[in-house]
């Protein structure tokens, strides 16, 4: 049984153009599958999902970071999500047959190849990080893409891999190896970014929040709206409802409603199978309660 | 392609030795896949599903309901969910490659040879009813088992296979096709069956509910609740964060919560995704925005 991982690079542009090449680069290697993709403009962010196996994988994530570094300049770039870089991060996920030690590899050996080929830095994080602090994302992009040319010199923030100086259009690169996280953002009705940011810190993991939930406000004025942008890091352990709840609540005291939300990338069936279970009052439901997972399963073994 | 039907037939029994030796008629067919069953001694019934080929599904169908026809005897029947017959009923339904006339056609042919070999009157229902009137069940089920003897002699109400009299043990069958439907009960906090009829009213499509919901109301006194227990035809349509919200809403009027609720039956991906696309507010969630969903698709293409 072949292994499937799954990639979820974030790229630093919103132009159309940039992004389909982008993209082109994933879905020309055989046996890479884009399986999502989201942009927009308020974080000036691409993030696209595939999967493949081993060979591909590696394959496509490089391709498409070397295209990335080739048609972005960070010199010019603006957006209200963090970012070191023109290919900010590029985490790799165990999907089927695969383990995080499989990941861990893989993204040591897709940086090292990443710096080399295009002299650029690379931080290594979550579990694939070789230093305590760069297990947190948040620890490596402080400073961001303006502070990296200073914070890059300081004794203990070395680069694992590429010159100790950021590539000048492109940055730094974040690679690593996590779980399956939940990117999911909530929309308050109100364009006030300071009661967004509230918001936002009632839930972060490091400001008294929910344990491995990462939160940042954003403003989309088009929509005249705040977004929370979250990412969940154990969904099992913290269900959407919980955090859905919890923003609803922190929001009221400003009396501000939530007006939407949206996933950002892929969603987890166990996911979903946890919000049913939450505002149905249902306790026992599973995958194989699932009409089409349990005839799919069961056709299987015909 | 072959095609694949789903049976979820219906049997008046809850005894644990007489449920084993039906579903082991079903488990033991060739190409027959039992997915799931439920049985409770408050409704004393047992619901199981199954899924199968034509060939397969005909003769799991055929000899699950001969073994419940031996061995149950519906002058000894007391339970709270309306019942013809000791085979209650049996519909069948396209899953994969199978339309809504295959389904048709199967049943009929599956009510005749039951008919014979049995020599029990059948009912046919829904998309196989011969006669509007008999394409709701409510109307079949009429006076129940125990006013069958009466109500098998009125004009027009003949059975469309079998004697014009109950079978002396195990009374009338009633057979069908349909859509996927759904099952879903909730339980009230209250030992008050009266409250529970009036909510079960409220909802029922035949009493000023919601379409193509039927609802009942049923006591589960080792529980201290009552319970309503409902179909929704068309989940697709009325999801089922409405029929929860409108029972939660009558349920109000006499200060009673709901305090669960549980599937009868599997539940279609659909119905979990309008669930939390409801109540986390989403816009756009579909099938291929769930992670496991998107990987599956994808390497079924490789």
């Amino acid at each position: 049984m072949s292994k499937t991982f799954e990639c979820i690079p974030n790229f630093s542009t919103s132009d159309p153009k940039v992004v389909k090449a982008i993209l082109e680069e994933i879905r020309c290697v055989r046996n890479a599958h884009l399986l999502d993709h989201t942009f927009d403009t308020h974080y000036n962010r691409l993030v696209a999902s595939f999967i493949g196996d081993e060979d591909s994988i590696l394959h496509a994530a490089l391709n498409s970071a070397t295209k990335a570094i080739a048609l972005i300049d960070m010199n010019k770039h603006k957006g209200q999500h963090p970012r070191l870089g023109a290919v900010d991060v590029v985490p790799f996920v165990p999907i089927r047959n695969a383990t995080m030690e499989d990941c861990v590899e893989l993204s040591r050996a897709f940086g090292r190849r990443l710096a080399e080929a295009q002299n650029i830095p690379v931080y290594l994080y979550g579990e694939a990080a070789l230093r305590p602090e760069a297990k947190d994302i948040d620890w490596v992009r402080q400073g961001e893409y303006e502070g990296l040319h200073e914070m890059i010199k300081r004794p203990g923030r070395e680069p694992d891999f590429g010159p100790k100086k950021p590539h000048p259009t492109a940055g730094a690169t974040i690679v690593g190896a996590r779980r399956i996280m939940v990117g999911f953002n909530v929309n308050l009705g109100t364009p006030n970014l300071e009661v967004a940011r509230r918001v936002a810190a009632a839930i972060h993991v490091n400001k008294g929040g929910l344990v491995d939930v990462r939160a940042m406000a954003a403003s989309i004025p088009e929509k005249g709206v705040t977004q929370i942008g979250m990412s969940i890091g154990y969904f099992e352990k913290t269900p959407l409802y919980r955090v859905l709840e919890l923003v609803k609540i922190e929001a009221e005291r400003y009396g501000v409603p939530i007006v939407g939300a949206e996933f950002c990338g892929l969603v987890p069936l166990q996911a979903l199978i946890d919000v049913a279970k939450y505002y149905l009052k249902v306790e026992d439901l599973e995958e194989d309660s699932i009409l089409e997972i349990a005839v799919q399963k069961a056709l299987e073994q015909t």
